[in-house]
């Protein structure tokens, strides 16, 4: 009987994720899911009242509520029980300075996509990352699907043979009407350059498609001719995304992207044939993955079910037919970065953290919005990914 | 006890269709369904005794049997029991010169899809079918299906509110492979441009695909982007079409249509959103259809349940929950067919046949196939039909 | 090139069907969709006003309209081009006795279901087929779905072990309100004991369920116990049944027939489990069938796709992804029948009818009625049918 | 801007949920996720080396490591920081006797469910429980799934009309097999009289079946009429169940519950059908809900979407198209259970936990089992609870 002790919880801070916030809450769960963590300080808000307040609501003791992130990094990279990572989860254009403040302290960070809000601040932060002691994590957390995992897993195992096709679509349906307009304030930021950046509905979800398809494909983009456009009167950043894409090495695809498509609430799915199998899979049933060998019935593969593999079991709780979510697939990457943390502290820099979405992955999320707006602003051409 | 005579069926002969051919057999059974026509002639195949065979199976004698459409269209032109309407399901190139054959001789047309192989050859027979007093029908048979005209019509009363946005994609598996390399005759002359023509994939079925998408919207095109390509080694026309979409009024649409996507039997599916609502249909489940109205629960209208309108009940034949299925939708244009011939003959030109697909949309279909092709060989350029 | 000329049309008559019948119209398509019949005459009605009106709409002469079935029998059995084969699709109650008009002239008999109204008429019938040359034919049409008969020949050919568990549900809505009341005329003689029998939910369909439950599993059930009930104020026959089954061999099983759950169409349902694997398939989505082999990836087959059967391609028309429907399945059994009535004719009596449901198979859904209808007024005892 | 203080969270205890076992993880992550427990104690086995490999593994320090139920019971007692509440997660024969140590000290007590193996045993508990100033918690925690509160709330509400119908499945495959015999620790108490009682797979998930059916209807069971089985030799206990169900009131009901029909993960599913209205729900799917009032289209419920109630709002953490699972709706019957306890430690007894089930469930469920056993060794009889 083997007795491994569970290591103490990694000290957490959070930046952003006060009351109202969404984003902020699905992080803290996230963390918790696996018992890796205990969140101890924040600045949840750069109003003292407010930040204050959350930390009330979330059990974080005052002296440890900031109400600016620089004040933060300073104060906690000084105590002795100091946080040891920070979550970020704020609007787009904070990310790189925030980030920055904490990496420069040797402070992990975990960290909302996209990376920034300019290809420019990207590209600094991963200097900055590079430079840096700490692990860097940007939370795709559509990743840490088990069946997504599995699907990753069979085509690189050549169960599809050569890929030729990568279909990706994320239509949302809530920004259909002028939401922004009401005071709503996840609408408000996300659709307001100077806190998003060059890309609405692009930048927010078109982000996690392309993602998800270089993620799962094991492709890397070539180029890619897009046709963006917003249909809310009034908005000031894309609401909906046309993109077609040609992957390195001959692998062709299209991207959908919209938050005007009434019915779909969340609706990521990606597809991918090859020469001699196709997947499917849908982030709103995610615990299920067709694969459809050519020439042979179709077949449903099921989280923890026949059929799946190591790479599916490794980030699985529970057995087949007890449905996983969101929430569990949020927190693999926390689990995996906790396993990373842990063992940078145990001096073991080998841990692999090749299937946790890095600074370069956000570097080629921004150069994709980068990319989109520039094809689309002049009519469509082929444009490459500056990184 | 009102006493209404059912019209004597109509003398049908047909061009095609012989042993081994699939959509000879879909038209026949098409023709039979609701009991307006009666196969009397047909020339199944250039071979005679090809043709007298094809007679024997289907019950016509062989002094109608013909080796040649030319001959057919005069030797029944002649004949007081000769045929009133034909139906074409030759390979694309032949259509143009035998529907031709018979036009000029005031017999109606019933041909398949895509028009023609060449912009040229479907603009003389626009011009054939105007001057003719014969109908001209196009089998885009997705049209016939009862949930198609739902979703028309619905879109057409403004359920919708104004329309943004329509997906369509059309992918299919069976040209995974060289199958036109195995002597398989339906792969051999769809991959064949000397018979197919400009257009593989995209002419057969991105077609569809296109035909459906306005015909539901009630949009116009404006312009097209695309990028085709032929994946299996050797083959000769497109086998994936990746095409972005701009209609006429600013809404925006994609089409993907391909032959090359393991475990895709015959996908075409639809989706249309507006500002106020969307809706989406499945072919190969198509007794129902998905409405979703904004900020309202989502709605599965079914055929001939509740919520289905005239529009889709005047096109089914039995109660909700009894499927029906691609017969009964393809002969929904037969039927429709039948009702105009019957009207002519009874002096009624006003007939309403602004359900059946007609020449002009036809000529639509190979201009968008022309289209697609000019803007993918110049590099995705956006491109507007030449009709 | 083999000339095989097609058999003539087999000249059929119909009783019952007339004007606002369903099941009639239903018949009528069947026989026609593989030209293997050709109406010719009919007692659509027994009112000879209305027998001629659908004569009328249905292009039967007025001279073979009757309103009489015994005048029909003895008129057409003295033609020389009189009818050969008679569809019955009348009330339960009648179909005894017309059944047995046309059997004892030699006239094919095919008849809707249940054979009928009661278990005494059903034995005469059963005497009476045996006792005549012609053919009988119960439409039990669920039977004659391709993927019905790749199931039943899956689990004869071993694939699914040992069958244990049987689970069908025939659930509908159409009967949640006293629609009888109305003046419905289908409702009007389904709640009639008079004119339906014992039986009302459990005799209209639930016999369905029972049939496809035997066809497909190949089982003989041992004996029910049931629980009927009626949920409609003023209804006097079941519209809700509960059943435990006991198969002989130690398999069970359960039904549950109703016309009275909201939201359901015509819901029938089969599941299969063995010791090795298990098979389900839904009439509204008959296209597919879920096999789940234990231990293995679950597979979705498909009509006309990958692992179809010989048993399930032979009764299908069109390729994969063509949806087929209620009226194909239907028309199986009608062009099963009319090759046995051709092969007769040719002097083969030979030909395999033991895919077509029976006057037998007729006396054991009467059986299953009337067995259910004693368990439950005994207090859901166990009971055998009486056959 | 409100300051209200997060309380301290709760001291928890576990019996049972040592390495291997399924459910005490679930219990655990399920404790964590709204950060409302803190494991802090556990007799994860009765050896003493297996507890404190377990108590290792989860952080709990090795002097509240226990190899005694009773041992924990009155150290933790004597603590000042002594755990508040236990969860107890041992076979079911174990638990009246350990929910007796706690509730007589006064720690809260959730408990796996079914209550007891023995109806006695499951008596007495209800009376320690009335005793007892602690609260008593049975984890039926299908109960906790969003979308059940909101087909609850629907029908308290009157949407469905009057019940009429409640059909509730829950098949399983795993145990299709003599997996028992095999040394799997799960099968092996599970089809084991002596831990498990009367029931095998009745008492397993037939509870939970029978639980979730009158949670969501509302209804109170009148009798029941089983046909039990055990299909797989050597298997001591049933491993599928059928059972006809009457309500008081009149509404009937059917459950099938299954560990041996292939192809089924954990198929938990009810149906409710009432005058006017259904509704189905599927554990394996849970964040929708059909609803199907009668002569309107169907709608389909999401979790957090239009259309969702508060009953559901209220135990969901993340937006629409998010899915949550498994783990969150067990989790929402802790955090219940962490409101109630916080709300005693202020005095407030008044917090309504109508919506947690209670002792007095648990005590139905182990009749229910009792009665399903007797009825089927009966013959078939209809038996009331002995409640």
């Amino acid at each position: 009987m083997a007795l491994t002790q569970k290591p103490a919880r990694i000290r957490l801070g959070m930046v952003g994720g006060g009351r109202d916030a969404f984003i902020g809450a699905v992080h803290r769960i996230a963390s918790r899911m696996d018992d890796h963590y205990e969140l101890v300080a924040g600045a949840f808000s750069s109003t003292a009242e407010k930040s204050n307040a959350s930390a009330s609501d979330l059990g974080v003791t005052h002296d440890r509520a900031y109400s600016s992130f620089t004040a933060m990094a300073e104060a906690e990279a000084l105590r002795a029980d100091g946080i040891e990572a920070v979550s970020i989860v704020t609007p787009n254009h904070l990310h790189g300075a925030v980030a920055t403040e904490f990496l420069k302290r040797g402070i992990h960070v975990i960290c909302d996509k996209p990376l920034t809000s300019t290809l420019d601040d990207a590209k600094k932060l991963v200097k900055q990352a590079q430079q840096s002691s700490a692990l860097f994590v940007l939370t795709h957390n559509y990743t840490g699907y088990p069946m997504v995992r599995q699907a990753r897993q069979m085509i690189s195992d050549g169960q599809l043979g050569e890929i030729r096709l990568v279909q990706a679509e994320y239509p949302q349906d809530w920004l259909s009407t002028n939401l922004e307009d009401t005071g709503q304030k996840q609408a408000g930021w996300r659709t307001d350059p100077a806190r998003s950046g060059l890309g609405g509905c692009i930048g927010d979800i078109g982000t996690h498609a392309f993602n998800l398809s270089t993620f799962v494909s094991g492709l890397e983009l070539d180029s890619l001719c897009a046709d963006l456009d917003t249909f809310v009167p009034g908005r000031q950043l894309d609401d909906n995304a046309h993109i077609m894409l040609r992957y390195k090495g001959g692998a062709k695809g299209m991207i959908w992207s919209s938050q005007i498509a009434p019915g779909n609430e969340n609706g990521l799915r990606l597809r991918v044939y090859g020469s001699t199998g196709g997947l499917e899979w849908k982030q709103e049933d995610p615990n299920y993955l067709w694969f459809t060998p050519l020439g042979e019935p179709k077949r449903l593969l099921t989280r923890s079910g026949s059929g799946a593999l190591d790479a599916a079991n490794d980030v699985s709780r529970i057995p087949a037919g007890h449905p996983e979510g969101y929430l569990e697939g949020f927190a693999n990457l926390y689990t995996a970065a906790a396993h990373a943390i842990n063992a940078r502290k145990n001096g073991n820099e080998k841990e692999d953290t090749s299937l946790l979405p890095s600074v370069q992955d956000g570097l080629a999320g921004v150069a994709f919005v980068t990319a989109a707006v520039k094809s689309s602003e002049n009519g469509s051409t082929w444009e490459q990914l500056d990184i």
